[in-house]
């Protein structure tokens, strides 16, 4: 893999827009993928004018998550910088872990009288547990486990039985097991330093889960926490640095703007809807040089198995906010998906992911009169690697100097 | 390269069929390649509901040798497993060396009284040795040396003045040079220790040839022999391990054999024909997860030259097998070579090899209505790189779970 940092970087004016559509890629229902079924007019018409290319996520074969995805298309090497699942929940909580910041995915489960857990989600007869109920219990839990040991306990409730724990203190390391076992009928695990630097860890871990389990006692379900995918944020070169430009984030989706904030980006406060996105990258637009914005609904509806409702959510993006990125003449703009979730697989998957890219010194084919799988095949980029996307957004942008005499 | 091993294994009962054609790839004599020419409307028919691409084995402009070419498809960086050609020879007579058991390409040789090397292929009045010949000295080397300070000494003749010596015992190691100089009116060279632990195995080596130039002592021919290629087979990680599959191996020929269960594989007896190895396939499909199984002649026909021959042994193939192939129903059949022989060159090459993946979960792409070098260039899948197709083949099983959180 080349080292693009001996690139020399050449700050200018020119604008870059990446607009990440959430698990664009998918496959056909019959003949045509969710893009290719999608009327979209305003998608096509810039295809005729941009580079068409079909982008491999992480490697041939690899399905992504999230988290190693976007890192990888912000010009990371995911597995030189894993994301770990704590860290990727804290952030999609809202929280703003900071380097040595210790976060977990927690969830509340019901243990008998000898510890053994009986139900790991902490059912109500048979039915989820309540986000209220989540909530109620997680403030209980704040309150009484402020601290341990001079680390901080931040506490956040997800949906359901699921929250989030963050540490924040000197110290704290990952590298370390989860107390879920994974199945009921078995006790909780100890969580075990994998490492001997993350012995402290271990234990303000395990304490946790103690005083949690003391907080709860008496309760007859929900009485006990387990948790899973302890980890550190990586520490991650500064994207703005890196590239020399002043980066804006734009996202609804709390995640993303975690992800953004862990690069190093500035990132942008918005509402929760499309037009809300839109409005804050026009009414920012003069003070960045590149945007990151991100649009989340398309890999829900392929996580769901909806295929129509991805081709409507297509054909929405396509009237709704494609018309306004084009109407602010970006020098360059980018519309890719961080990985296909083709709705016939109701989930993330390996293949690639349709990649267009305008500026003014793309080479535009003349195959394809459309944006879609089949037409990014043909493109004249061909096969594009996620950690590749930056390097051509730069040297579209002429931000990039010339390498080597 | 992306490190495979980190993504997680999800086993499950799907069922992965992997077809080497020999030399498949091909270059147009006048204006099509072999595969262009044959008539094979089974594999056309196949390919227009598959996923096509063109695949290079090891890099670009590399021509590989048979060893490398499949352990890079098996997964396998072929610059980390070296296969040594002593060992490749020894898989070719049937030898199946185990770990630590130095194998040698060996031939007889003539030298004068001055121990110059007069004929380095020992021919008799100008014609090549006969395999009997060949096949008497082997029995007459092997009895007068059963074993050299411990070592057992294994002897298989080849073709002509060729044969296989396959040293056992504790302590070998590779590293060594060879004894032939490479041309006559030479005397033939010590095999000298390259590192420091191969110093015991080039005194072994050495006595042998001083044994068997004892034994061939007074002939006026074929009285000396040269040993090239010494290795021991690499240490390769167990490929069923590796990718939880319960894998068998299905080849003719003994050296394809020989690679397969190099890697683990377990390899079903069969016949030499054809319709003995699609019958090998058939009766053990409910016992395996994943099959490889391979077809010799095309390359043999393309080392030759002989264009026609290829076309037709493609075309047979089309015919007798590819039905019987596509009644399994495999949940992925990958059909492709291992390289390619073109019959105009006369020998292995570096360019690219039509590549054939057929699951429920490729792109299809309506550009190609065949199989052929053309249509794979157009492909869906684009350049694939040998190493890159087991990855493809997991993925498209769904076997391969999520990297990254």
């Amino acid at each position: 893999m080349f080292d693009y940092r001996l690139v020399p970087i050449e700050p200018n004016d020119r604008k870059i827009v990446l607009v990440i559509l959430d698990g664009l890629g998918g496959l056909p229902l019959k003949d045509k993928t969710e893009l290719e079924t999608a009327w979209v007019p305003n998608l096509d018409q810039l295809a005729v004018k941009s580079a068409l290319g079909k982008m491999v996520p992480i490697a041939r074969g690899v399905t992504p998550g999230s988290g190693a995805a976007h890192l990888a298309i912000f010009g990371y090497d995911p597995v030189q910088y894993p994301v770990g699942r704590g860290v990727l929940e804290a952030l999609g909580c809202g929280l703003n872990p900071g380097p040595g910041d210790l976060c977990a995915r927690a969830n509340f489960a019901t243990v008998d009288e000898n510890g053994v857990i009986t139900d790991r989600r902490a059912k109500e007869n048979g039915e989820r547990m309540r986000d209220q109920e989540c909530a109620e219990l997680c403030e209980l839990l704040e309150e009484k486990i402020p601290e341990i040991d001079g680390v901080k306990v931040t506490i956040v409730p997800g949906k359901g039985h699921r929250f989030v724990v963050m540490f924040s203190g000197p110290g704290l390391a990952d590298g370390l097991s989860d107390s879920d076992p994974g199945k009921e009928g078995k006790t909780p695990l100890p969580v075990q330093a994998l490492k001997p630097e993350a012995e402290r860890s271990a234990q303000v871990a395990n304490r946790f889960i103690e005083l949690a389990a003391g907080a709860l006692k008496g309760r007859k379900r929900a009485n006990y926490v387990l948790l899973r995918g302890l980890a550190l944020p990586p520490r991650l070169p500064n994207f703005q640095e890196r590239y020399q430009l002043r980066a804006a984030a734009i996202a609804a989706y709390p995640m993303y703007r975690g992800l953004a904030r862990l690069v190093g980006m500035r990132v942008l406060p918005c509402g929760e809807t499309w037009e809300s996105e839109i409005e804050t990258l026009e009414k920012n637009y003069a003070h960045y040089d590149f945007f990151y914005i991100h649009f989340k609904e398309f890999d829900q509806a392929g996580e769901d198995g909806d295929f129509e409702r991805k081709v409507e959510l297509l054909e929405q993006f396509d009237e709704r906010i494609v018309p306004r990125l084009v109407k602010l003449k970006p020098d360059v703009l980018c519309i890719t998906g961080d990985h296909s979730t083709p709705a016939v697989l109701k989930g993330h998957s390996w293949h690639t992911v349709p990649l267009l890219i305008h500026s003014p010194w793309v080479r535009v084919h003349s195959f394809a009169e459309e944006f879609g799988e089949r037409a990014c095949i043909r493109g004249s980029l061909g096969l594009i690697f996620g950690i590749e996307i930056m390097p051509l957004l730069m040297a579209n942008a002429q931000r990039f100097g010339k390498f080597g005499a």
